[in-house]
């Protein structure tokens, strides 16, 4: 899968970027919240501070924040628009659950350096063909704006402090329907016209109504026509036919400022990755502000779904071994070694048993271990420079020269898949 | 060069295995040595307990004590003989340094459950065969065994408690000569008839002088048989004429048993990696002993050296951009990004200039990061439904048919160098 990502990413035209697993903890906290600032693994202050229980150092996580402080570190060596992939694990210290990991890996693609929706629309072509050629057919891009979120709680006469509080709520739209969002929202204090009114204008039709309804509220009428426009010019992509814009749409994390987008499949709860433009990210390290947009996959995520709709090729299930080299006895392991250098040498994955037991043990370990052929350095064979090979699928057995060992052996495989990390 | 280390080592039938970031700290703490107790990076109690400055969790120092970890925890799902490859970063908390970095990345392969030495020579044929794919030829595999470490220092009469210490000596012949050795000996409360003794011993030749001044020490006289066995089935191998029996090499490592191995080459100041046999590691967490030998290659030492010897491919400083669409003008962005897709889906790597700037200044950028190719859709290139491709190597523009753009150029690019990561 990750042969896969790093693939498509490519032709993207993104470049890879990898960053230390740790950060300055100053770079990490206040950036996620803080929900987001608890779960933050801390890594204790070495040598004579040891004993306070100081943290200086934090694992990353996420990779939105590590490359923000990495463009803010070598602005000068970077190109005007830098567009870098990652695939590295981020951490978090939640309670682990099914499909949730203290350790997993994030797949994220960032375009920096301008604030043009191109660099949207390619991130959702590009993170949407990734899918493609995993097997995705049916997903979901949902596309919403920051600007438009603000705008229309303003609308509904929410006052900006407690703008984040009814994210919060609106956020589960899906799942506990409107009636829970009412009763959530005047739970957390906001009030019933408020919330009423509220209900109805993240309902409202786009673009339609919603532009009648904040005419006037500039900034949220140009968030409409960007979402517009990343709709329109996303369709003709891979994107295309997925991307819906869905103003109830929230994502958690604070440093959003313009578009932001989810993936999800049906009968999943939860996606498989989001992300967003964050325009002021690279300003909180450099002083002075980078357009940057950004969007990450969730490896496991991904993988928990392919598992379980089998979505994986039949042949990945194929042992790692072609095959396995028997020793006859222990006066003979150097030609047992030099006969698996030479299937090697022909482009297979060759074991060599390691010791000189019965040969049935060996033919039982080898079975076991699903590899589909042996190799026999009998007293016969070896007088007359063959090797007997046992196809262990269907037990026949016969003597070849040397030489031609490997080519038997491949001619008679099944095709490897392409190995993950071979696109 | 993680694409060759990872070809090689499954060509050779280890499986690859992942490890999470963090052990409990229990699992690292005491199996590095006082010195390497202290350059564990702990991670701090989470939850309730945050105040206390408690670390419950530990970066993993290397990658073989998360192996025992594991394979003491997954004994019955693990096949007899375990062969595990493993390409992860490991975490110290040194002072950085030229080539020494607080977060670098360790190629392990391991092979469990047997005390033959087949393993060890597979092992040491596997990361030799490593090195010559990335273009090392002079290199030497230093090999030592522990119990003839033992055996010279007691013959020498150097009381066992003082044997760590005189290897920390020892393992400096090479550095600072005999007369150094022996003083760091004396310096270090040993005996100067010991010292001299000792010095003796370590010089005297491999295997027949000291077969003979080790006579009657049955397990010293062990240790050189296998010691013997291994170089002379290594040297039909890959790491034939590499393999260099040298009493004097020590390896760090507390939890080392049997035969220890070093590989270094001319002129560079410590190792590119090592390993060796460690039969109780796996004991301490499961309660009865597996077998075991391993070896860890260390990717950045490996990359320094290749940097400076200039052993990389000319190739690899070609820009990761095939070609960059540029655009014309707002209204033709759809078009800009339809030409990337066709693009890509001809197997190329393609950028989309993200503004309509004036042509000049897209040029210029994609000039400055060696994209040889741009693609310009003029308004006469639109209307013929071509597309104009301008080599920025030669300055020679064409017009072609759209179809045929990727074509076009894929013919006039410079086959990419293997991509790293794809055997």
């Amino acid at each position: 899968m990750i042969g896969v990502v790093r693939e498509v990413y490519e032709k993207y035209g993104f470049e890879p970027l990898e960053t230390p697993a740790f950060e300055n903890i100053e770079t990490l906290l206040g950036k996620y919240g803080d929900e987001g600032n608890k779960l933050i693994f801390k890594i204790l202050k070495r040598g004579e501070h040891a004993h306070t229980g100081e943290a200086d150092l934090a694992l990353r996580y996420d990779l939105t924040v590590p490359l923000a402080r990495v463009v803010a570190q070598y602005q000068n060596d970077l190109p005007r628009f830098f567009k870098r992939y990652q695939i590295q694990p981020v951490w978090r210290a939640d309670r682990p659950a099914r499909g949730r990991f203290r350790e997993f890996y994030q797949c994220d693609i960032d375009g920096l350096g301008t604030t043009s929706v191109l660099v949207e629309v390619e991130i959702l072509s590009a993170v949407s063909e990734v899918l493609g050629r995993l097997g995705f057919e049916a997903f979901d891009v949902r596309l919403n704006h920051r600007e438009l979120l603000t705008g229309l709680l303003t609308a509904a006469g929410i006052p900006s402090a407690m703008h984040e509080d009814a994210l919060v709520a609106i956020d589960k739209l899906d799942k506990i329907g409107a009636d829970g969002v009412r009763a959530e929202l005047i739970q957390r204090g906001i009030a019933e016209r408020c919330a009423a009114e509220c209900l109805a204008l993240f309902g409202a039709d786009f673009p339609a109504a919603l532009r009648r309804r904040l005419e006037g509220d500039e900034r949220a009428v140009y968030a409409i026509d960007q979402l517009q426009t990343i709709a329109d010019l996303a369709a003709d992509t891979a994107a295309g036919g997925h991307v819906r814009v869905d103003p109830s749409l929230a994502r958690g994390l604070s440093y959003y400022t313009g578009a932001i987008m989810e993936i999800a499949v049906p009968d999943l709860a939860g996606s498989l990755g989001g992300g967003g433009r964050y325009d002021k990210l690279v300003g909180m390290f450099l002083g002075r502000d980078v357009p940057a947009c950004g969007f990450s996959l969730g490896l496991e995520r991904i993988l928990v779904v392919m598992a379980e709709r089998n979505m994986f090729p039949a042949q990945i299930a194929r042992g790692s071994v072609d095959v396995m080299v028997t020793v006859w006895s222990h006066d003979t392991r150097r030609e047992s070694l030099a006969l698996a250098a030479a299937l090697r040498d022909g482009g297979l994955r060759a074991d060599v048993y390691p010791e000189a037991d019965k040969l049935g043990k060996q033919f039982k370990y080898a079975s076991a271990r699903h590899v589909p052929f042996v190799a026999i350095l009998g007293d016969d064979e070896r007088a007359r420079g063959e090797v007997a090979l046992k196809d262990l699928r269907t037990g026949d057995q016969v003597a070849v020269a040397r030489a031609e060992a490997a080519r038997f052996v491949t001619d008679r495989l099944e095709p490897r898949t392409q190995n993950p990390n071979e696109p």
